[in-house]
C-alpha cells in the first residue's frame, strides 16, 4: 500500500500564508499546522515536577519564529529612547553590573488551550507549559539607572532578535512593560545571561533575555537586543493584537499579564504509553506536585482523589525566599482497587484558585482549570 | 461563554487503558493522546540543523513511559546471563574502563508517522526526529570480553529503568541486539555516561544508556541497568510485537533496524508562526542541511527547487572520521518572486535513497519520504 505525502497548497501572497487567528470548528481535529508547533515547542514532562529547579532540556519551550543563531562575541544590547544616555553594552559589559539570581517559574499563557472547546488554533498545550529555572544577571532597574530615565518615560519596549511574520504582521518579537513594572524592586525584572548557572542555551534565548517574575512567558523576550523607554503605550504586534483576553476578534480585550494560580501532580505509579493513563497498586502512597501563582503566593493547595466531589488539604513547602517559584506540596492516598480521577487546586494570596470549569477566551490564554489524573488501581 | 474540558472515561481493568495498536480512522484528526505524547516528547526545532552536535535541550527526544529518576551513586549495571563471570558494575567501575567518544545522529524510528495516510495512531512525527551527539562510553564488546561470552549466547537484551504498560502488556523497556552486533567494532556499540562531554541528562537516559551508531532510536536503551546474554532470540514485546515492518496487524512482520537515507534542509529565510511557510527575499542564497544513513555512508545529496521536477547534486562536506553521523551539505539557490516547494534527497552508498511517496506500514516505521518546504518569494 501507498500513501501520498500531505499536499501543498501554492500561497501568492503573505496574507495565504499568515491568516487571521481562529478557532476551530466543531470536531475539527489537531491540524499539521498545530502539530509542527507541538513537535518543535515542548511541555514539560510530568514526572519532571519532581525537580525543585527544572533541567534546561524539560523545561517548556515556545519559540514563535525560528531561533536566531546569536554569536555572544559580537551581541550588543543597546538602551536609547527616553534616557539621558542611550548605551550599547557587550555582553562583557553587561557581566560588569552586579548580578543576582532568582528561581523563576514560567508558564506559557497559551497552556491548556487544546483542553477548550471551541479550541484556538495555536500552539496545542494540554497542561505541561511549565518550568522553573534559576535565572542570573542584572536588574533591569540597574541598566535604566545607569541610562538615566527621562521623566517622559512611560514604558520600556524589549526586542529580540527573532523575526517572523504573524497574521499577516512581518515582525520582530517585541513586547513592553509599563515603566513601573520595570522598575519594581519585587518582582524584579532581569536581563538575564544564564539559566542554573550556565551560559543560556539557544532556545532559552542565548545570549541574553529577560526575566519578569510572575509574568506569563510571552513577557520574558529572548534574544533580547534593544531596550527602549517610549513616551506612550507601545501598540505592537504583541502587545496589542496577541496576547489580548478577548470573546470575539473585534473587540480590544484585556491584555494578558500576570500567572493564575496553578497546581499541577507528579502522576502517580507509571503510564500506559498510548493512553497516559496511570496504573498505582494497592496500598499508601504520596501525591505530590508544584503549585505557584504569578500573582500572590500560594496559600493553599488541596486535593481531591474523587474527582473533585471532595477536597483535603495538601501540605505544603513552607515558604522561602524564592517567592517567585513554585512550592512543593504532597498529600497522603491510600489507593484501593478501581479507578480514580485525581485532582488539585491552588489558591494564592489574593484569593485567586482554579476553576473546574474553564472560563473561554478566543485566545486560549491563562487558562488554570484543574489537572484531572486518571489512575487504574490494580493489584500486581 | 463556558467551555468544558474534555470527558475522561472511567476505565475498569488494564485492557481499556492499554489498547491495542491501530490506525486512524479516515479524516480523524491527532487525538489528546497522540497530542499528550507530542506534548512531552519533542523534536529537533529544524534551524538546529545548523550544529554539529546538537545541544541536548534541542535533540530529539521520545520516552515510552515517564523518565526514571535514578541515582547515579545507587546505580548499577549488571551483565549476566551465558557469561563465564557475571558482572556488577557501579559507575565508577564502568569509568574504570577505557572510554571511547563517538558522534553519533539518532533517529526516531516513527519519523515522519504523522505524514501517512492512515495515519498510525502513535508519537505523531513529522520530520523532525533527529539530533546528533558527542556519547562517550565504554564499548559493549569491551564488557562482554571481561564477563566472557559463552559459546552459547546468540543475543544480548538489554534492559532499562522505566517502567509502563504498552497495549496490554506490563513491562521494562526492553530490547536486544543479535551477538554480532553487539560484539562489533564499527559501528561500534557503546554503554555510554556522557552526551557532549557532561553527564547524561535526564531525558537522555542519566546516568547510562546503550548506543547502537547507526541504528533507529528504540536500539539505544536509556537508563541501562542489566545486560543478559541469551541462547535463543529475544522475543520481548519491543522486539516482536512493536518496531516490526507490517501491514497487517497479524503478520509476524520484519524488524526495525537501521535508519534509512534521509536529508532534511534548514528552512531559509523565516517562517510564518502559524503555518510554519517561510518567507524569502529575492536573490542568491544558500540552502543547506544536513544528511545521514544508518545502512551505508551517504554518498550524494540532491536538492530541487521546483517540487521534484528537476534535481541537482549539492555539495557534500568531505567524509570525516565521524562515520555515524550526519553530514553537512550546501548548495546555491536564486530566489525568484513566487512560491517555490523546496525538498532533499540523499542516496547512501547501499544505493538506498528516499522516496517521494511513502510506501506505508502499520506501525508508521523506518519513513524517509522526502521533507517539502514550501517557499513564498517575496520583495521586502
Amino acid at each position: 500500500m501507498d500513501s501520498r505525502t500531505e499536499q501543498v497548497d501554492t500561497p501568492r501572497s503573505l496574507d495565504d500564508i499568515s491568516t487571521p487567528g481562529r478557532v476551530a470548528d466543531p470536531g475539527e481535529g489537531i491540524s499539521h499546522e498545530e502539530l509542527a508547533l507541538a513537535a518543535r515547542n515542548h511541555g514539560l514532562p510530568l514526572e519532571a515536577l519532581r525537580y525543585d529547579v527544572t533541567p534546561p532540556g524539560l523545561h517548556y519551550i515556545l519559540t514563535h519564529y525560528d531561533m536566531p543563531v546569536l554569536d555572544a562575541s559580537a551581541w550588543t544590547l543597546t538602551v536609547r529612547g527616553r534616557v539621558r544616555t542611550p548605551l550599547a553594552l557587550d555582553l562583557a559589559a553587561l557581566r560588569s553590573f552586579p548580578a543576582v539570581t532568582h528561581r523563576v517559574t514560567m508558564e506559557c499563557a497559551g497552556n491548556g488551550r487544546a483542553r477548550l472547546t471551541p479550541r484556538p488554533v495555536s500552539q496545542p498545550w494540554l497542561v505541561e507549559a511549565v518550568g522553573t529555572a534559576d535565572w542570573t544577571g542584572v536588574p533591569l532597574r540597574t541598566l535604566l539607572a545607569e541610562a538615566g530615565v527621562e521623566p517622559a518615560a512611560v514604558e520600556a519596549v524589549f526586542t529580540g532578535a527573532d523575526h517572523g511574520v504573524e497574521r499577516g504582521v512581518e515582525q520582530d518579537y517585541e513586547r513592553s512593560l509599563p515603566l513601573a513594572d520595570a522598575m519594581a524592586t519585587d518582582p524584579e525584572v532581569l536581563v538575564a545571561y544564564e539559566m542554573n548557572g550556565a551560559p543560556l542555551p539557544p532556545q532559552h534565548g542565548h545570549p541574553v533575555r529577560l526575566v519578569v517574575p510572575g509574568w506569563y512567558g510571552m513577557a520574558h523576550v529572548k534574544w533580547l537586543r534593544d531596550i527602549t523607554l517610549t513616551d506612550t503605550p507601545f501598540t505592537g504586534f504583541q502587545q496589542t493584537v496577541a496576547y489580548r483576553y478577548r470573546q470575539s476578534p473585534d473587540e480590544m480585550g484585556t491584555p494578558v499579564t500576570r500567572i493564575a494560580p496553578r497546581a499541577l501532580m507528579i502522576p502517580p505509579g507509571f503510564p500506559d504509553f498510548m493512553s497516559r493513563t496511570r496504573v498505582v497498586r494497592p496500598g499508601p502512597l504520596r501525591l505530590e506536585g508544584r503549585a505557584w501563582s504569578g500573582r500572590a503566593p500560594v496559600t493553599k493547595v488541596e486535593v481531591s482523589t474523587d474527582d473533585g466531589h471532595t477536597w483535603h488539604e495538601a501540605e505544603l513547602a513552607p515558604a522561602d525566599r524564592h517567592s517567585w517559584s513554585w512550592r512543593h506540596w504532597h498529600a497522603p492516598w491510600t489507593a484501593v482497587p478501581g479507578t480514580h480521577v485525581l485532582t488539585a487546586r491552588a489558591t494564592d494570596a489574593a484569593g485567586d484558585t482554579q476553576p473546574v470549569t474553564q472560563p473561554w477566551n478566543r485566545g486560549g490564554f491563562g487558562n488554570n482549570a484543574v489537572q484531572r489524573v486518571t489512575v487504574l488501581c490494580e493489584p500486581q
